[in-house]
């Protein structure tokens, strides 16, 4: 059985299986920015487990730590009860993240998914404030679980639910309207808050990425999440961020939201705030509105002590000032990079979404960024797309990737457009649109 | 930092925290069934994790194969890309628990939390049915996701939702009328189910577990649980076995319904699954069901190679037949203890129940369990209360723990049921009740 | 156009019409317990308009009282603005009907019809409380606006509504589970309650009729109504009797909930309190329950002052303490009747059900019940069937009925059934089932 | 008795009661647009039962049948039986209304009320497209009961549900982010739809009002009724009219929407359908959707003769082109009036608003309308405030008022309107705004 692994999971996995639609192939290592499959070819991996792997594949320093633990027979489950690698990992937490930043959040363990955290969330704000209604934005991604779904956007997503998802209130995100123009979204939903009559009652929440990653890139202006975070301290609504896919600096700094200078009341956090792509996930919650009774929402991996201690690690990078400035530095270039794609190849009718390490080109041709992942794969870059129609590729490198990697990975990007363009036989207009 | 762990926890994490206030002491290092505190000071661990960790901590072969596995940068993180790990896994799941048990289920990783599995399961069931519904039990448990907490029972759990339940009927769980008397909760369901007036329409599907674990170990007569599969043959509604706690050997048996001789539609499995206390979740589905779209149901998690190593060599233990036969035979131990503590013990007023390595006592004596576990802790020993009211006192120790570690367990156990009636100076009653 | 209007109705009315299609005539006239049909066929009315009618049709002192008030350009329509007719309603309500049985209810003006004081009652319930959850009963019939829909049991019915229906928990009406045995559906009702894991919470209200109508003639015993209400009191849940079709004297007395002695918190009546047929409906309301703010409940037709004058008009009979003692002296004579057919038709497999004059028989026998309404219609009967199957037939006469005309009327039954038996081939059977 | 009613119904009636409070006086008679009180006063109506009352009160040929028809025994009460009444009346209505419209609706019945028309509504739709949503414009209103609730825009009124109301998405009505301003409220709901991610999916239907009487008269552009016509053919969304008070001639045309040359799906009428404030609802079907089972839907009062009788003979009305185009003429002289009172009386800060006999003055002044109303009452007129706060005083005669009680109305107004700023001491600002 050392062959045809992909035969075996064809015959034994469910249907509902994805990526490996997209990547079909069988990986064996990783490193860094590099995996290899079962041929030793190699790949460039532009995707990062889709934001949880944000520090690359098996970081040294995490993995030493992680076997010492092991080999030393460290509590590896554990529940809620006190371990010395939770107790570490809160106290670096705080002393390097939080305490720094100015946040005095309390931690909330509440299983190691993203769906988790998000449901953690609403469970709470909606017992704190007495309220049923959430208010999230089109195109968010929240979780598959069903009060996190009735949150998110995407329809098919929805439909899988089978019930009608209820107790939520979608608005339009920044710019949802027309890219281009400057209608503000948030007028509208202030006249919906304003108006008694609106059928918009105020709700417990608002939920929000500040830049929407499966939801095609978009991200949000900081004045529009100030605007934002203004009209939740106005009504009394709580706001959460849900930085599951965005933060532990995806988008250059450790949460998405510290260049808005806003300080939301809950914030989800999971991907990568375990460090080497181990489950967890954080909720971090406004110590005024910590009003659990001890138990009320609980989970078997809310205490996965392998995790704790690859996390803890992860926080030295954060040591650091100059981690989060060589994101930043780095981000520019992908920006410039895109644009200029962008730029040289208008065939492809593209635009650049997103900030930071989480940036990409969205193509008003159909079809036209799917096959440009596609031919990144075969040239041996891993990169997925996003957007309700796929119309996005996305750029997800580590964000510790080096130079030489970014280089490398732009350097397939280019190549895969300039393939797709040929494949599509699209052609460069003269007219202007 | 190196002391006081327990105030650090108590100032950062949020108060939802809960088995720290029972086990008030931190944990350092365990090994099988045995745990240490960071005084050295040495716990029997009659709780397993709440059933994460049926082969108990660290388990050596386990322990080896996942340090080799980091050591070689084998994939850790990967979504549902293919790996090496994934599919070594899928067949072997397949060569030592499907086909020798004539089980045909697509496998399905729906993220790597119980809660998760079940959402999976209640979401398929409805997308393949076109029913809305679902009926569950009294006192059953399946999560703390909106989905799953629909479907628990635990009016607490239920009030932290923060919005009604809905889409979900309760129905008696086996003896839930009347312990002693033989009042079939099952007629009951059928007159709902057969009249068409009765205001519960079809649904898509009933879920349960064989054992009820968290609803205080209420074990349904395998002739009930065949019964509950004719009735649903005969509806067509799908039946799911929420296998979460009670499978993976737990019971006796890998499934815990296989001495029912009953073949459920879907399983949900998690908790020991990973073997090693990792997260890991399948849904196990019948092939004619397996209708999902590509990525209708997903999860950052899903793919935790650590855990499908650890998975992998867990299954081992399965290869030999004798393995099932000395869980059997260690659970008779377990009964005849806990039948003799009754008997010995009047005053607690108390009465076995479960199944398997999941037995406890139910005591009529409000707060003597807690009591019970309070000072087993106290002398080293780790166990758990279940039930409404905490009435159960919980023994769950590891399924190859060894006879010594039983009788040691035991011996603490009658120790402190001692202690107790002491405390409470419960006294016996010379008339009977 | 003076013909043929079942053509007109068939091309012009939508297809949910149904009566119709039971009794396909077009009526003219009609007066005490008689109608005629536009050829001038007379017809027996033992339908009453589902309960509407219960002082027979067109009655001369209501009629002379209404002309007077139309001719006199009496305010027709008034909102809840103050008339003349109303006051003397409400007046007259209290001296004749509340006063006299120790009742202090406030009187609501929910809009005129069955589901709207079913809905406001629902609404009032849930408001004053803070609960969400209703609990009904099986079989129970409350309305077909969504909120009433939603504690009714018809599957067909609650189809229609295009939307699951929640916020409603049904339970067994009494002898639900088997009719003949002694189960007490209350006994595993208060489990429900008393078990803090049942996942059914403290409800706002439970409502239910004391015999149902639309159900099959299900009467609750007097100490099942009793239990139930002690066992509201015992948790705090509002207790709301719908009292639209069994009220105002169908049972026997002016509520139907009198002989169990009991006094609800909240009473729905509608159909005969107009008397005349008239659109009409109150909400009766515990004083201390009365939260309601101005206008949080409304309706165009709230204040129906032909209905007002009509409705005091008939309070006129219950002056005279005679007019029950005469319902309940010819209600006997119904059960006699019916006895005697169940006794002498053994072949129809027979059961005398219901209380007062709502009495009827369930036929065990498939279709039976329809065809014995089917053959009375022919020989000059109007009677409907009621429950699930249609398998009872119903008795519905005026309560005011003339001792010749309810004769009359079984004599037309008994030809039916005996025409029925005939058409249908049943025979004796000489063993007993 | 005779006297003190107003206290009668103070002490027995809910407290819910809303009219009365502004109309503190006990009314006795009416004919025509004028409304006599206890003690003989005469008050103009320009109330009209909130719409129920167009043809003002008590028409003399109506009343003439009606009380024919009574004398005569005609059938009052007769569920969906077949009656020469109701035959009649759907005669007259396809050959008067519907035939000349171009328009061949299928007419259901669904119980007298506004409510129960619009219940029916919804429930048909979601029942033929399968689909759960419905889509509703902010300031809507259409009914209390739980369906209708839940498209009903009125967050006081909402709240009275006591339960989360769902399955409802609320849009944009025309001009409501910005009521000077040409931000197309559609454009953003096409967004909504056409954004696979946007959380909203395709509705079964979309309910409005053409113009929104009780939320404070908000006319609907004809050409953004057109374009949300085309919007629901082009997604296949049923399109609802509810036409309960802007129907039967209120705009000036019979239906509300046919000067926007629009035909929809459904449309519910009731209020002045019975022509003389009889209780009585119609729902026009397409014929193509009229997919009810018989019964599937239905209501004791569904079959209310004596409006019937009065619904046919205000048909009458119809036959003559010159009734519609006095309605118009009329509604010019309306039109007029108030535009100058707006320029007369700056200081009320006041803008027109409406359509036809549902005009109105909109004042930015808090307390303003409501004492406009409150001295009208007190100079003899009667007349209601609409909108969320009140803000608008709301003129709705009869459509066949004569001219000199229009004018008298006029009047009367202008003196409130005179005496409130006087009360409030209001001043003309010499600065525009």
């Amino acid at each position: 059985m050392t062959k045809n692994h992909l035969e075996i999971i064809e015959e034994h996995e469910s249907c509902v299986r994805s990526y490996v639609r997209s990547f079909p192939t069988v990986f064996t290592q990783a490193r860094g920015y590099k995996m290899w499959n079962e041929d030793g070819k190699e790949y460039i991996d532009f995707f990062s487990g889709a934001g949880a792997l944000n520090y690359g594949h098996n970081e040294p320093n995490m993995k030493k730590k992680l076997v010492e633990y092991i080999l030393d027979d460290g509590i590896t489950h554990s529940l809620d009860k006190a371990t010395e690698a939770k107790s570490e990992f809160l106290h670096k937490f705080h002393e390097v993240i939080l305490q720094p930043r100015n946040l005095d959040y309390k931690v909330m363990f509440p299983g190691p998914t993203g769906t988790n955290t998000v449901e953690s969330a609403l469970k709470l704000a909606r017992k704190v404030t007495g309220r049923t209604e959430v208010i999230s934005f089109t195109n968010g991604f929240h979780g598959m679980t069903i009060g996190a779904l009735s949150v998110t956007g995407n329809s098919m997503k929805r439909k899988g639910a089978g019930i009608p998802l209820n107790h939520s209130v979608t608005m339009p995100y920044d710019q949802f309207v027309n890219e281009s123009d400057e209608m503000d979204t948030l007028a509208y939903l202030e006249r919906f808050l304003d108006d008694n009559g609106s059928g918009v009652s105020i709700p417990a929440a608002i939920i929000l990425e500040t830049v929407q990653g499966e939801g095609g890139l978009n991200a949000a202006r900081f004045e529009w999440l100030n605007k934002l975070d203004a009209i939740c301290k106005k009504w009394g609504i709580l706001l959460i961020i849900d930085d599951v896919q965005a933060g532990v600096g995806r988008t250059g700094t450790f949460f998405s939201f510290e260049p808005a200078n806003i300080k939301p009341d809950i914030v989800c956090l999971s991907k990568s705030i375990g460090g080497y792509g181990l489950p967890l996930a954080l909720t971090l919650i406004n110590p005024e509105l910590d009003k659990w009774k001890p138990g009320e929402h609980n989970g078997t991996f809310r205490g996965n002590n392998h995790a704790f201690i690859t996390a803890t690690e992860a926080l030295s990078y954060w040591e650091d000032p100059k981690f989060e400035k060589s994101i930043q530095d780095k981000a520019v270039k992908i920006t410039d990079f895109l644009t200029n794609m962008v730029e040289k190849y208008p065939e492809m009718k593209g635009f650049v979404k997103g900030r930071g390490f989480m940036q990409g080109i969205s193509s008003d041709i159909d079809g036209f960024s799917e096959k440009v992942c596609e031919n990144a794969f075969n040239h041996g870059l891993i990169m997925e797309t996003a957007g309700g129609h796929d119309q996005v590729f996305k750029l997800f490198p580590a964000i510790n990737i080096a130079e030489e990697g970014l280089e490398k990975g732009f350097e397939l990007i280019e190549r895969s457009i300039k393939d797709t363009i040929k494949q599509m036989k699209l052609e460069k207009e003269t007219v202007t649109n």
